[in-house]
């Protein structure tokens, strides 16, 4: 029974394309669809509005979050390029919305979605990827240490590795530069953490020889089997 | 912004009829579908089987969980009545899924259903629903205390209470007596704590005066309005 983190930095992109891909591809580039060009840590949506709109991410990355009254945050999905997102059940949005990094999106009108059952199965397919990414969400928030949260987080930058079919390290070196497109704030949010043990943790996988930190938000993974031995997955 | 837990022990039923319901209904009613019956703690399917069937719950409980390689479980959903179960993105299921309680479900042929652009409405309907359940439990997992996630455990198997529009206690009693379904390694492997914190918590709960335990698995809530105010929603 293996189990895996599915990367969300560079395997964002849907599986196959299908028949669904294809009627998908055509309506999303029809005439009546626009896209809108947002820079870092523009709010898309919030929670409570009304979900009248579709989004596609183009370019960029963008987070999912929800609030408790006293300002907790949750940090619930990462998008990655490809993703739909802002698709609810209710009348309102769930969560709130805001960029990582400059992006591009497409707007979609949500009852023209609905109504077609054309591209109903390309939402499905999205839709589908999404529920694994929280389900291994949940597990890593209720079940994994501080220390295998935020291994499996940089984990998910490096492309191919840790996941089913990894071959491991090729050439020798075991390296990989990540760009993490996260403040550290973000990422404990995202992790169900403190900022304080995010920062802990990332500074003793330095003092362990298994990165060092380029900048804020990038980062030599000087040991990737090193970093993946610790995720909790082996 | 108004956040709630959303029931899984009385609203699993799908906010409405739509035109997509109505295909579904006569698609899974057709002579093609096959029903089960399941005994309390069957296995419906383990991750990494061939994911080539769909399921609908029709009566009874199903949880999905994911284990790590060294046994810890996390609960990544509670499946109720009327809602589809076994959908992945990829080739095999993603996780284990087994009944709490006797069960029947419809088995569905995934090929025939993703085939048919006709269902695909119903299947994004459920899952949409299904995106919505995981982000507030990814709340509940990354940012709830320990009491606030066992009140929030108990208060979904309150109807209409602790949502939008609930309107308080009803005729002077604050009662509900409510069957859990869960053993309470099955709840602490849920919201992501240890056996002995559920049992803590319920036992400090009880103490408080704001529940009774008439058996293992039924407890009577005394002041659903107290245990309401401890999930972290208010």
């Amino acid at each position: 029974m293996a189990y895996s983190d599915r990367a969300f930095g560079n395997a964002g992109a849907l599986p196959q394309t299908t028949g669904a891909d294809a009627a998908w591809s055509t309506f999303a580039r029809s005439q009546r669809v626009k896209t809108q060009r947002l820079a870092e840590h523009d709010a898309v949506f919030y929670e409570g509005d009304p979900a009248d709109r579709v989004y596609e991410l183009i370019e960029g990355a963008v987070m999912l979050f929800k609030l408790l009254p006293d300002g907790r945050r949750q940090v619930v999905e990462v998008v990655a390029p490809n993703a739909l997102f802002g698709i609810v059940a209710g009348a309102l949005y769930d969560c709130n919305a805001e960029t990582l990094t400059p992006s591009v999106v497409r707007i979609l009108d949500r009852r023209e979605l609905e109504a077609s059952n054309e591209y109903q199965g390309h939402v499905a397919e999205c839709l589908r990827e999404q529920i694994e990414r929280l389900h291994d969400h949940a597990v890593l928030l209720g079940r994994k240490s501080a220390f295998e949260r935020v291994a499996s987080f940089l984990m998910r930058f490096v492309p191919k590795r840790g996941v089913p079919g990894c071959l491991g390290p090729q050439n020798g070196k075991d390296e990989q530069v990540i760009e993490l497109t996260m403040t550290r704030q973000e990422i404990a949010d995202y992790l169900g953490l403190t900022i304080e043990t995010v920062s802990r943790v990332i500074s003793d996988l330095k003092r362990r020889g298994l990165l060092s930190i380029e900048r804020q938000d990038r980062i030599r993974l000087t040991d990737v089997c090193g970093i993946c031995r610790l995720t909790g997955a082996h």
